[in-house]
């Protein structure tokens, strides 16, 4: 074991203080990441405040980790010491599992073990994230990141990218399809530059104007301002995919109503319960609803050399580790376009 | 035109009464049938009695209807005098529109005539259905019934039927899939004869451990008793496709807990608005809801030819059409395994 300086929540708090921790040394398997950047989920946020009453504590938060490999296990093939690397939002699974066995680790039937407020294979061991100098991971749960990106750019594909890219691939969206984005925050601006790159055309469905502004700067094609109900009535029925990234509980019923014959709406941020929706929007015409979490370990790769081959990576706002609090209150407000990632060679060492 | 027998609701009832109208002549293109049987859908009582805020009177009630054929028009291919030949939910649609020409006319963006309760593509001239003595449909809405069939529990077929093949197709259910048909009644019974039909592991889901018995006769593998927590829990991600027949507002949290990594559940029932639930039940898994209503004339034509090449037809029971009044009064308590059949010999015709 070997000591580690973070950042932890003590309690259920917005208030982090710096917190010193063991890594486990290098096994056979493992990949030691000296961590030099970590993105700011705003699941960050509510797990530290225990919003969803699953928190433990002490917290080290942080799911959206790269880095530059220090040490590799005797065993591990696909890294090596230098190279770039990332750790997601999963460190283990069983490995062994229906689910595991496809590649979809984030579906584990026995136990995924959570980068964060988790806990590894035995259950018990708890797991400590991103906001850290050090992280060991097994190799199949480490990426490896083009050194072509600008690596402090490329942490939230980790969480926001793989959480967006997923669902798309796995729908199968591409050209001559149009696409709708819900919702225009880490995940949505993601999920303008994969339906784009993807060769869907593609409109950004925002509450806000000036957001909309924006994400043609991203790259959507057209703008539909969800409060409007003419612009919404205009546009009914004529989506084959729309990505929901709204993370909050809302209504979903104009959003399915802009679904064409077939057209499929994937929820991808919210987790809590939904206003009550007639089925009729379901049956006539035929439309679907799913949901989809993050993505396997395979694809997070497939998505990361993705970035690679078309310049991906997310619109970030660069903080120091002592300033989190505050970049937690700006992250309550959205005050963000569109991720904050922290500098790891700010943390403080003493 | 000629005069033709039938009951009608006269205003919001479910009183209905003797109606003598006319139907159109036959056209090149039309098909003359002399309707021998009427089934007894929930949705004519909805109408009849204006539950659904849509209905307009006089109004015939009734579509599943068979019968035999009396005139075809000079142009007509598929059907000859003598056949036995049926008509569903439908009588037209515009036929140039991207749906109808994927042969969905029940999903039609222009106008689907709708058997009764509907207008004719002049969206003026009302359409009266089954409850009747004659009916003179277009070919492309009509059926042809194999002579090798029950012809009056056929008529079924035509809503009952094709409400439930239709998703079951869709979504591919076939060999080495776990299915459960949640919801004995009209459409449910079919359910289950046609997954078990196509090759599935079929579950019927009932709150009643006496529905379940009965389903086991009608070809079910196995019976979930969906009051029980005990049995739903140990159910839980099991299913990889699940027919939701409920026809009213419902919780369906309970039933998508069922469905495993990729599973699918279809509503084809519940028209109103369901309970919330949380986005999280459709993300951890990955799973889906979708709707489906009815389904298209060649699709109809499909299921009638599997029913004949697998001997299914519904399980009836034959009333007169004079006991119209108190059908509606027993299928108010659902007492009916599982369908009303009007015998049309029975139309009093002074």
């Amino acid at each position: 074991m070997f000591e580690v300086h973070g950042y932890a929540a003590k309690s259920a708090t917005t208030d982090l203080v710096p917190f010193t921790f063991n890594r486990r040394d290098v096994g056979a398997h493992d990949v030691h990441i000296e961590i030099l950047f970590s993105g700011v989920c705003h699941s960050d946020l509510h797990q530290a405040k225990g919003d969803w009453g699953n928190s433990n504590f002490p917290m080290v938060p942080g799911h959206e980790i790269v880095g530059r490999v220090k040490a590799v296990g005797s065993a591990v093939k696909k890294l090596k010491v230098g190279d770039y690397a990332g750790v997601g939002c999963m460190v283990d699974s069983c490995r062994t599992c229906e689910s595991c066995k496809k590649d979809l680790e984030q579906y584990c039937q026995v136990h995924t073990s959570f980068t964060y407020n988790g806990t590894e294979q035995d259950k018990t061991t708890p797991t400590y994230g991103g906001y850290s100098t050090d992280i060991v991971t097994e190799e199949r749960f480490v990426v490896k990141i083009s050194d072509k990106l600008d690596l402090k750019a490329t942490a939230p594909l980790l969480c926001a990218g793989i959480t967006t890219y997923s669902p798309l691939r796995h729908w199968k969206v591409g050209p001559g399809q149009k696409v709708g984005v819900i919702g225009l925050g880490g995940l949505g601006h993601m999920g303008v530059k994969f339906a784009k790159a993807l060769g869907a055309h593609v409109t950004m469905i925002t509450t806000s104007e000036a957001k909309g502004a924006d994400a043609k700067r991203l790259g959507a094609d057209e703008v539909l301002v969800s409060t409007d109900p003419k612009q919404m009535e205009a546009a009914a029925s004529k989506f084959d995919f729309l990505l929901n990234t709204v993370p909050v509980s809302h209504d979903i019923l104009p959003y399915l109503m802009l679904l064409k014959l077939d057209g499929t709406m994937v929820l991808v941020g919210a987790l809590t319960p939904l206003d009550a929706f007639p089925g009729g929007a379901l049956m006539l015409p035929r439309r679907t609803v799913a949901g989809s979490a993050i993505g396997g370990m395979a694809e997070t790769q497939e998505m990361m050399d993705f970035c690679a081959e078309h310049n991906i990576v997310s619109d970030i706002e660069v903080v120091d580790m002592a300033s989190i609090n505050e970049t937690y209150v700006r992250l309550a407000k959205n005050d963000v376009r569109y991720r904050f990632v922290i500098d790891m060679a700010t943390m403080p060492k003493g």
